[in-house]
Parts: C-alpha cells; sequence; structure tokens
C-alpha cells in the first residue's frame, strides 16, 4: 500500500467561511425582510481596467495567428514583464534586477510552493494572527512552525526576540488580516535580525499597493541589506483586480547564497528557477502580456482609481470606529480593518450579534489564529453605499 | 543558517536543449549558406482554434464589467469546464465523475506536485526513457525511485514485473518522447498488478488526443478497476494547441481511499482539494471559459483539424522510416517519432551526422534516460513543407 503525506491529518480543517456563509445562510432564510450587507469579502469587487482589458484583447488576437502564435513562454516569465516589475520598484527607489524576478499565477501558491527549497528541521516563526497558507503549507511537508504573537499592545506587528534564533520567518505588511504595515526602522530591525541569525525572512506584501504613505516601506529591498536575507511575494490580485486573472510575482535575489553541508554554494535563485521549470509552465501569455500593461504610467492610474474606491471605504470604516472609540487597526494603508469586539465579546459571539442586530456579516477574528479570538475583520471590498450604511448601522448598535 | 533542501544537489542538470541549441548555432554560423531544418520542436505552431479566440475574447468582456466580473473561482476548477471534460471522458465511453476532474495550469505542474500527497519511503517505480519531471520532481522531494527499461524489445512499453512489489508507478502513454503506445490488454495488467500490490498508478494522457485507433485507451479509466488505483493527469496543451495558455486537468476518484498508520481512512481526492486549495488559487477564468469551448462539438472539430495536420507529418516521418527499413516507435498515435540510430551510431554522434550532412535537427534520445543513447526524436510540430523536404533528404542519406 502506499503511504500517503499523513502530516495532511495534522492540518486543522477551516470551517470560517462555510460556517460564516452557513449562519449568514440561515438568519437570511428567517429573517427574509432584513438586508443583509456583506462586509466580509476578502475579494475584489471593481473589475479589470480599460487598459487591462484592451491589452487581453491583443493578446488574444496574436494567439489566433501562427505568426504571433505563443507557445511555451520563458520559464521565468517573459523579460517585458519582469523589467516591467523591475521599473515598477525603482519606481520606489527600490533597485531589483528583472532576473531576481520570477511570473507566477499569484502569490499565495508561491508562498505555498517556496518550502520545496527549505530542508524539514528548520525554526519556523510565524506570527499569529495572519494569513493561514504560511502555517499550512508548512504542517503538509512536515515542518514545525513556532508563533510571536500580534497583540494591541504591538499593533499586531510583532517584533524580533533577540534571545531566540530561528531560521525562517514570515512577514506579510500590510497585514492580512490585520491591515497592520510595519514601517522602515520595524523592518530595519527584522532584517538585522535576520542578517545576525543567517536567517531568510519570506515577505509578503501582497496588500503593497494600499500603502499611501511615502515613508512606509511597500518593499522589505527598501531596507538596507534585505537581499542578503529575504525573498519577496507579490501579487496583481489586489492592485490590479487579477484575483480570477491569476498573475504573481517572487523576487528570489541573486545574493541569497548559502553552503551545503557538502560545502556547496547553494544559490536561491538557482534552487527556484529550478523548482519553478521543473514544476511550473510559467502563467499565460494572454495574461502576461497584460499584466505589463498594469505596470505603465496609464495602467497604474487606472489602478489607483480602483484602489482610491476601496480606500475610501476603508478610511469611512476606520473613521466610524475611531468616532465609536472601538480598537483597530489597519483601514489606512490596507482594504481590511481589525477591531477589538465590543463589550470583551469573543469573535463569534460579536459575528451573530452583528448580524442578528444590524444584519452585517464580516469576519470572526478566531478564524486568522489564537490571538484573534477577541477580534473581528471588516473589509473594504463592498460597495461604497453598502459601507454607508453598514457604518450608520454601526454607530447606532455602538453609540455611547 | 536556514537548511536548504539539499535533495536539489542529486538533480541532474539537463543540457540536452541547450547543448542541441549550442551545436545548432555553431554550425549555422559556419554554414550561412545551409538551410537547416528544425524537427526537435516538442511546442505546437498552429494558433488557437476560432472558437477558442471568440471565446478568449468573450471572457475578456466578462472581466471589464462589474456585473459579469470574476475574482477568486472555485477551488477545483468552474463547474462547467469539469463538466465539458467528464462529457469529454463519456464520449470515448468512460465514466468520470466531474467532482474527481481538478482544473490546473498545466499536467506538468500537477505531475510535479502530486509528490505533495505521499510519504516519502515509497517504492517508486519509473519508466527509461521518459518524460524528465517524474524523475525530477521526486529526487527534489528527497524519494528514491527505481526504473523500468523501455527497449526495442517491449516495443518502449515496459511491462509488470510481477515478482516485485512497489507503490507508485508513472506511466505515460501515448510515451514522450518514444510515442509508444499501451494496448487494452497491457494496461489491464498494468492495473490488475497495481490492484494486487496496492500500488498507485500515476497516468499521464497529455497525448491522448493523438490516438486515432478506437481500440486503444485513451484514459487508464477505459480499464476496469483503474478508478481504485489509477490518478489521470491531462493537458489542452497538445490537445489544444495551449502550451502557451496554459490549462490542465487531474483526475483524482474517489474511490482512491487508503489506511493511514493510526487507522485513519485518508481520500486522495480530499487531499489532493487540500493541496490545491491551500498552495494554488485555480486556473485564470478567462482560459478556464475558453478551455470548455474546446470540448464543445465545434470545438473539438477545430481541434482535430489542427492535430490532424501533425498527423500527417508524423506519418510522413513514420512512413519514410519504415521504406528505409530504419526501426521506431511512435509516429501513428503520437507527435514523437523514436528512431534507433543506423549504423550503430549513438544519439549524439547522429545529431552531428544528421546536421553536418542533411542539416536536419532533432533531438539525441540520450536525454531521455539510459536506454535512449542509441536513439533519436523527431517531433511532428514542424511544417509540412520542412517535414517533406527532410525526409527526401533521410531518403537520400540513408537510400541503401
Amino acid at each position: 500500500m502506499p503511504k500517503l503525506n499523513e502530516n495532511f491529518l495534522r492540518l486543522k480543517t477551516s470551517y470560517l467561511f462555510s460556517e460564516v456563509a452557513h449562519r449568514t445562510a440561515a438568519y437570511i432564510q428567517a429573517n427574509p425582510d432584513k438586508p443583509v450587507i456583506r462586509l466580509g469579502i476578502g475579494d475584489v469587487t471593481k473589475p479589470l481596467t480599460k487598459s487591462v482589458i484592451s491589452s487581453l484583447h491583443e493578446a488574444v488576437d496574436e494567439m489566433a495567428s501562427a505568426d504571433t502564435f505563443k507557445g511555451y513562454g520563458p520559464e521565468r516569465g517573459y523579460p517585458k514583464l519582469r523589467e516591467a516589475i523591475s521599473a515598477y520598484y525603482a519606481k520606489s527607489g527600490v533597485e531589483v534586477d528583472p532576473d531576481a524576478v520570477f511570473i507566477s499565477d499569484g502569490a499565495k501558491s508561491d508562498t505555498g510552493n517556496i518550502t520545496d527549497l527549505f530542508a524539514h528541521d528548520n525554526v519556523i516563526l510565524i506570527p499569529d494572527p495572519v494569513y493561514p497558507v504560511y502555517v499550512d503549507t508548512n504542517i503538509m511537508c512536515g515542518n514545525s512552525v513556532i508563533y510571536m504573537n500580534g497583540t494591541a499592545e504591538n499593533g499586531f506587528l510583532p517584533m524580533p526576540d533577540h534571545s531566540q534564533h530561528v531560521d525562517l520567518i514570515y512577514l506579510c505588511s500590510p497585514n492580512n488580516p490585520t491591515g497592520a504595515c510595519y514601517n522602515k526602522a520595524q523592518l530595519q530591525e527584522w532584517v538585522d535580525y535576520a542578517l545576525k541569525n543567517e536567517a531568510i525572512i519570506l515577505f509578503d506584501s501582497a496588500y503593497e499597493a494600499f500603502i499611501t504613505d511615502p515613508e512606509l516601506p511597500r518593499s522589505i529591498y527598501a531596507i538596507e541589506g534585505a537581499k542578503k536575507c529575504a525573498i519577496e511575494f507579490c501579487s496583481l490580485s489586489k492592485t490590479a483586480g487579477f484575483t480570477g486573472t491569476r498573475c504573481g510575482y517572487t523576487v528570489v535575489p541573486k545574493e541569497l547564497v548559502f553552503t551545503a553541508s557538502d560545502g556547496t554554494e547553494m544559490s536561491l535563485n538557482a534552487m527556484w528557477n529550478r523548482r519553478q521549470s521543473t514544476k511550473y509552465n510559467s502563467t499565460a501569455y494572454i495574461i502576461q502580456h497584460a499584466a505589463a500593461e498594469v505596470f505603465t504610467d496609464e495602467g497604474m492610474a487606472e489602478c489607483k482609481a480602483n484602489l482610491a474606491y476601496y480606500q475610501k471605504n476603508a478610511r469611512l470604516i476606520a473613521d466610524t470606529l475611531t468616532e465609536l472609540g472601538i480598537p483597530f487597526t489597519g483601514g489606512i494603508h490596507s482594504p481590511y480593518i481589525w477591531f477589538e469586539c465590543p463589550n470583551g465579546m469573543e469573535a463569534w459571539e460579536c459575528f451573530d450579534y452583528l448580524l442578528n442586530n444590524i444584519q452585517v456579516v464580516g469576519t470572526p477574528g478566531a478564524g486568522f489564529g489564537e490571538n484573534g479570538k477577541n477580534y473581528f475583520r471588516l473589509t473594504a471590498f463592498g460597495s461604497y453605499e453598502n459601507t454607508v450604511e453598514a457604518m450608520n448601522r454601526f454607530r447606532k448598535l455602538f453609540a455611547k
């Protein structure tokens, strides 16, 4: 009998979104006259931008003629797109070699698949609360993880414990689900810690496009020394509404070279290239062609207009919570707003309270880790009208 | 210091295609007046079909409007496409539950990622010669593999050794690179072996669309008992020219349930669903929408017209080799023709001989395994005119 990977038995089944859907559906059935507003959605709602659409059509036409048809593409992705991403970094003053950029179908795949490059006896540090993929993919391949606590006290931005040695560190900033965003000094401390401990930071910057303050780092490579200790994952999902169009990119600097037990020098850039060319065949040409359009001046201006719509919603939620004296993080440089459940409620209790009293659906923080058990996540991806109405209901419910 | 995955050091660097390119370029530079014909190409050359193109445009338009925009899709793939694939199987008399079908970006990804489901102490059997991804992905995750020989004696279709126990068996039929195709009795013997040994067959049917004889199985599920012992990988790359458009599918029957060491029943369908929903975010909506079009009557008729073009080239090569008395496999139910190097030449010697004497470039069989060291692969993906000219040159060179 084949031996299966029994690490799968250690994975927790997440009932988070199905339980949310189940309770919401039951409420609606019992109360068909009460309009429910969903502010739990983690997906974009604005369509693709004009220039992306016309670029997609253009690429489809290329596929219709033998002269311009594209078969298998370059394994790292088309140079045009890798260079456009490099130039996008340069606009924030960050230098990234196009040959360090690998195109993929999304940051989720890459943050998961990156475990292929490491042995299974590293000390792996993951924040709690956080996007569940980091933990699940490590459990799946038999790794052990340790956690660092995101709490109200540290603004959900845990910092290094200098008395502790770790090998791999997952950071997500702006964070999913808390919306909290590290500043330069904080990331410098992480990079310094990593350099000193010869650790690698796995930096998820999928929400970087929501950062509006030019002082906040949008990339780990804005930090001195990061190229010697960090891999960065990013995505067009939120930047350009590509959640259903699928394109991401991962930066693996050529500086990341470590010595194997037999003394061989191993380059993580070369290893990732080998991993991707063996187990992936790059992203569809049509998608890559349109993704390059996102990084043009026109493309980026259009994306920013969409982001501004979500940012307005986020700010409205943040301002309402401030007004009501409800402590929260996020909402400024993030589409997520993470608030402390009022009146000492637990997360699922708060879910039922909001649903029953004001018919607003969000996501219980308990689904993102132990430290989320008294927290609740709202998102900015609803319509402006619904967000206004939901916040009016919040004001009535929580007014002192 | 992080411990890297040192299994990467055990991977052989393949110089196959770079060495082919290097020798070809050097020849052209030295002999600019001699027109070289490339019959080594493993990629399709015909553009996407009319109905796929119009379906792609249609889906792009859907992404332009908030009402029809698609964000994150269902994790297994859109039901429409999964049902279309199930119906495609039904046309060959094979019943496949749409819920056993998982959409991906290609068979290469899935044949690689499937290693995630298994422990690392299985006995893994892989044919030689074969598509290098099976071996490389197993080495990458620390597995050991054993080989079975494809030889002229068994028509490059190795059969089970009933005295030997194995846990996982990779089969590729029609085979890459040999073009050889198992018949029903042969696959039945494999399935019976797998059932008796409680082994799992990992069946790569990426070239099934090239099979023209209705008596030859296009799916492992055409074989009695296969749903209890086989996972099948397929792709639109060759069927519909999707090498640069990226869509594949994997069938994991719900019947595949095994008992873990603690007695828990583990379903491979549930495990693959968990793997894919954790480390993949499904295929772009635009691509899935167009992929469904491939399986309509009109879409399939168009694909068959493209396949007929390649099949005509393949047949021409096969007929020429027959005429010249050069032993070969493939060329009938496959775009690949695998021939024995004439005059006892070794594969690279044959490469140079063909290049220097008749300016035809192919792929030395040595790149696909030990048993390819006296073999050579040609493909049917060139133009008809070039294929005719190359075969005329073969006739002159090898005429007795």
